[in-house]
C-alpha cells in the first residue's frame, strides 16, 4: 500500500517535455529565425509599444459638460442676445443658436382658411380630413367669397396660420460668437478626474484667448467662424436653412505618464452632412410659442418657426495604465506565438527541401495497429523476447525512412 | 575565436520542431479527422463566416438625431398642435408628447388652505412642517371656519392650489400623429457617414409614405399608433397615464459591401414596463408653469400637471470593415486550435485503445536521474564507452514498453 | 487506381502526436508541477470564478430614467415650488435645480449705459466693437453728463442692463428636497427588463422611505442632503456659486442567478470637481428669460441669472449568462496554457540541472544536411543497405549526447 502511494507520487512529480528533432541546415535555419524576428517585431512594436497591451484601459468615462454662449446678432433690426438666441438656455453639451426666425403674432384659437387647400365645395375639403401637413385639423367646409368659384377649407387652430417662409437674412453675426465649454472628465476605473483648461489659468487669460489647434489648443472659448470654418460650411447657408456641429472633445490618455499630460483634442465634424444632397429636408428648424394672458384671461401666443445651428458636444475617453494581469497573458501570449513558425518551416521542410523524405523520417516515426498487436503477442509469449522486440521496432523505425508518412 | 563565432552562428541558425508519433489506427484516425474538422467548420462557419473574425469593427458611432411631430388633437375641446404639446419643441432625440393635462389657472403667491390636511389645531398642523408632498410649505396654523370641529392647514405657496385629477379624456388623437425622424450617423474609424433614408427620396415621397416594417423599411415617417401597436401598448390607457417609448436604431453595417446596403433597422419598445405592474407610479407625469404679468407687474401662472408619452430614440451602430490584423491573428488562431484534437485523442489513445501501454511506449522516451548520473559517471570514464552506453539507453527504451508511464 | 486511392484514406485517416521525454526528477517534476497548479488556480479562480469567463456579458444596457423633484425653499422670501426651481421640468435624467436667481424686471430692447465700460469720448467706445462680454452690442458712442470728464459707453441691447451680482442668501432649502428617481433598464441580448425599487413596494413604503446605503438600498427616494454629504460637498456654497452632481446607477447583474437579485447599485460624485481649485469659473449658472407682452403689443422680458445644482443620471449595466461558446473557448485556453509551464522547465532541465547535456541529449535529437546528404547517397546507392543506415542513425544518436544542442 504505502510502496503503491510512493509509486504514484513519484510518478506524479515527472516533468513531460516534448522531443524535438533540431534540423542543422541553414536554409530552414534562417526561414526559421526570420519568422521569429517577424513576430517579436510584431509583439514588442505593435503589440506592447503601440497598442500598449500592457495597459489596463477604462473607456466608460464619465463626463460633465457646460457650455456658456456669448455675442449679440441682429434680427429684423432688433438685437439679440444669449437669452434670446439659445435655445435650450441652461448650458448643457447640446443646445442650439436661432439664426432665422419667422415669427406670427398674435395667434388666438379659432376658424381660419388654410392657405395651402384650394376648393369648389365641402367634399373637396373633407377628402384632407387627417392632414398633419397644414396648420391645423380640416373642418371639411369650405370657404369662399360670395359667388367666387374657388375658395380655401377652413381649419380649426391657431390663428392667423403661420406666416410664409420669405427670404430674409439670417444673423449672420453668430460667426462672432464665442462658446466657452468647460468639460470634466473622470476614468472611474483609475479614479483619475480631469477638466479641459488648466488649473492655472486666470481670468483674464481664458477672457482673452480664442481656441487654435495650434497656438492655444486649450484654450476653452471657441469662435463659432473658427468652428464652421474647420468643418468646411458657409455661415450664411448654414445660418439660413439650420444644421448640426458636432464638437469632438477626444481624452486619449496614458497614465503611465503624469496627469498633466492627459489634455483634451478637439475636432470639429458637420453632423448632418448625410443629408446635404437631399432634395428635402435640408437643414434644421423648429417650432415653438411663446404664451401670453389677455386682461380678461384670453390665451394667445406668438408662434416661431426657428433655423438653428445645433451643436452636439461629445466626449470620449480612453485612459491607459500599467497592469499586471494584461501584461503577463500578453507576455505569454507573445511566447507562445514565437513557435508559431514551426508551422511554414515544416512546410518547407518536409515538401521542398532536398532530402524531405529523409527529414520526415527523422521527424515522425511510425507506428501501426500491427506493430502494436505483434508486440502484445510477443510480449504475451514470453518476457525473454525483449531484446527481438526493439529489433522489431527498430526495423520499422528504419523502413519508414523510404516511406511517405503524410499524404 | 572566429571559430567559435562561426559556432555560434552555426548554432543559431538551426531549425528546432518536434519529433512525432504518427499512429496508424483507424479508430483514433477517424477520431483525430472528426474532431479537426470540427474545429475547421467551427472557425469557418462561426468565426469567419458568422462573427466576421476578418474585420475590423466600429461601434464608437457618432449620431445626430432630429425630429418633428405632426398632427392635430383636442382638449377640452380646444384644438392643440405641435406647439402645444410637444416639449421640449428643439426636435431632439427625447421629446414628450402631452396627452392629458391638468390646467390650474390663475395662481399667485399666497397663503392657503391644502386640500389634504385636516386638522383640528394649530399642533396638528406643526407636525406637517417640511412635508414635501403637499402643494406649499406648511406654515402651522390651523384654518377653521368659526365653530367647526375640523378645518384645514394653511400653507404658504401658489394658491389656488391644484386642481385635483379627475376622469377626462386624454389626447388620444395621438395615434394619428405622425414623427419624422431625420438620423445621421458617423462611423469615425471608417470615415463613413450615412442618412436614414436615402439620398434619392423625393419630398412627395418622404410625405407621402409611413413607416412599415417590410413594405417601406426606409421610410422615415412614423405613425404613433404604429410604434405603439407595435409595442402592444393600449393607446387610450398610455395617453391617459403617460409612459415612455424607446425608439431603437441600428446600424449593422458590412462595409466590405456597397455603402448602400448600410441600412437603420428600426425596433420599438415601452421602456417602463418594469413598472406595469407596480401599484404605484405608474406612467409618466410632469409639472410645468407658464408665468404672466398683471399691468401692475404682479406676478401669476398657469401650472400644468402634464400627463405625457415620452420618445426616446437610441442610436447603436457596428460597423466591420476587412482589415489584415484580425485577419492574420484569428488565422493563426485557427491554425493552433487544430492540434488541439490532440488532447482528447492521447487521452483515448493512452487509456482506452488495445495496446495502450505499448503507444504509451511509443511516445513517451522515459529518463531517469539515476540514468543521467550513470551516463556522467560514464562518459567521465571513458571516452570509448559511447557505444556501450546507447546500449543502455536502447535497452531502457526496451523495458519502459512493459511500464506505466502516466499515473 | 484503387490501391492509390486505399493508401491514401489509410495514410489520411492517421492520428499524429509529439513524442515526448519522460523526465523523472523530483527537482524539475515539483516546478513543473506547482507551474500547472498556479495555472490551473488563475484559470479556476480568476477567469472563471472572479471574471466569469463563462458568461456571455451585454454591456448596451437600455435604460429611461424619469425624475420627480419635491419640496419647498426660500427666495428673496417669496416660496419657490418644482415648478419655479427645476429646469427643465419635463423630469429627465439631467436636470437642475435653481438655487439662486438674479432678477432683472422689465427689460426691454433700446439703447442704454454699459456699467463695465468708462470712456472719455467715442474713440474709446469704438475700441470695443464686437465686445462679447458685456450686456449689449457696443454702439460706440459715450455717454457723458453735461460737463462730466468720465462717462460710460452706449449698448444696444435690453435694457435696463443686468442687475450686478451681490451677495444674496441662496435657496438652502434645497438640502431638504427629494429626488425621486424611476429608473428601468432592458439588457436588449438577454430581454431582461428590470426597475429600480421592487414590484411588491407600496406608495405608502415609496412616500415614507429615504435612500441609505445599508438600511434602505432599494428606496428611490433620495434627499439632496444626504447626496451632498456623500459627495462631500457644503450646501450652501455649492447652491451660492451651483455645481454639478452625477448620481450613477449601476446594474451587475449575474443572470445565472434569479432576476431579483439584479438591482441597482447608486454612487454620487461631484462632477465639476477638477475645476474647484480654478481662480475662474466655479460654479454652474445659466441666463434665461420670460417674456411677456404689454397691451399694446411691446415685449418686454424678465432675466434671471441662475445658479444652479445641476443632477446628472448616469446609468450603466453589465449583465452575464451562461453561454457554451465563452465557456468552451476558455476552457481550450486553460487547457493549452497548463502546457506553458514547460517553457520555464526547459529552461531549468536544460541549463541548470546537473546533468544538463545528457538531458538535452535526450530531448534533441540532431540531424545535419550532410547526414541527410549521405542518407540519401547510400539509399540510392543500395537498397540493402538499410541495416547500416540505421547504425549510422543510432550512431549519430550516440554522437549527438555529448554535444551543446543549443546555443
Amino acid at each position: 500500500m504505502a510502496s503503491m502511494l510512493g509509486a504514484f507520487v513519484t510518478d506524479f512529480f515527472t516533468y513531460e517535455t516534448t522531443k524535438s528533432v533540431v534540423v542543422k541546415s541553414w536554409s530552414v535555419g534562417i526561414v526559421n529565425r526570420i519568422i521569429q524576428l517577424l513576430i517579436i517585431i510584431y509583439f514588442v512594436g505593435y503589440v506592447f509599444l503601440y497598442e500598449k497591451a500592457y495597459q489596463q484601459n477604462d473607456t466608460g468615462v464619465e463626463s460633465s459638460v457646460m457650455t456658456k454662449v456669448k455675442g449679440f446678432g441682429y434680427q429684423d433690426n432688433q438685437v439679440q442676445d444669449t437669452a434670446d438666441y439659445v435655445y435650450p438656455p441652461q448650458g448643457a453639451g447640446v443646445f442650439c443658436i436661432i439664426t432665422k426666425v419667422i415669427v406670427t403674432d398674435n395667434q388666438t384659437r379659432g376658424l381660419c382658411e388654410e392657405p395651402s387647400l384650394d376648393c369648389a365645395n365641402h367634399t373637396d375639403c373633407e377628402a384632407f380630413y387627417g392632414n398633419n401637413l397644414v396648420n391645423g385639423a380640416v373642418t371639411g367646409r369650405c370657404h369662399k367669397n360670395f359667388n367666387a368659384s374657388e375658395g380655401k377649407c377652413e381649419i380649426r387652430g391657431w390663428c392667423p396660420t403661420e406666416k410664409k417662409s420669405f427670404p430674409r437674412e439670417p444673423m449672420v453675426d453668430v460667426n462672432n460668437f464665442t462658446i466657452f465649454i468647460k468639460n470634466s472628465i473622470r476614468f472611474p476605473m483609475f479614479d483619475v478626474t480631469r477638466g479641459n483648461f488648466p488649473q492655472h489659468m486666470t481670468s483674464k487669460e481664458i477672457k482673452s484667448c480664442s481656441y487654435h489647434p495650434v497656438r492655444s489648443p486649450l484654450c476653452p472659448i471657441f469662435r463659432v467662424g473658427d468652428i464652421l470654418n474647420s468643418t468646411g460650411q458657409d455661415v450664411h447657408t448654414l445660418a439660413t436653412m439650420g444644421g448640426e456641429i458636432g464638437i469632438n472633445i477626444a481624452w486619449r490618455c496614458d497614465l503611465d505618464w503624469d496627469e498633466e499630460h492627459c489634455r483634451p483634442q478637439y475636432s470639429f465634424t458637420r453632423l448632418d452632412a448625410p443629408f446635404s444632397h437631399n432634395s428635402v429636408s435640408k437643414g434644421y428648424n423648429f417650432r415653438f410659442a411663446r404664451y401670453y394672458k389677455k386682461e380678461d384671461g384670453l390665451d394667445y401666443r406668438t408662434l416661431f418657426k426657428a433655423h438653428a445651428i445645433r451643436f452636439d458636444i461629445m466626449v470620449t475617453g480612453n485612459a491607459g495604465k500599467f497592469s499586471t494581469v494584461p501584461t503577463l497573458i500578453n507576455t505569454v501570449a507573445a511566447l507562445t506565438s514565437i513557435g508559431l513558425g514551426t508551422v511554414l518551416c515544416d512546410i518547407i521542410l518536409l515538401n521542398f527541401m532536398k532530402g524531405a523524405d529523409q527529414y520526415k523520417a527523422k521527424k515522425f516515426e511510425e507506428v501501426s495497429e500491427a506493430q502494436i498487436e505483434a508486440s502484445i503477442t510477443q510480449s504475451q509469449g514470453s518476457q525473454l523476447s525483449l531484446k527481438q522486440e526493439t529489433k522489431t521496432l527498430c526495423d520499422s523505425g528504419a523502413v519508414s525512412l523510404s516511406n511517405d508518412l503524410l499524404p
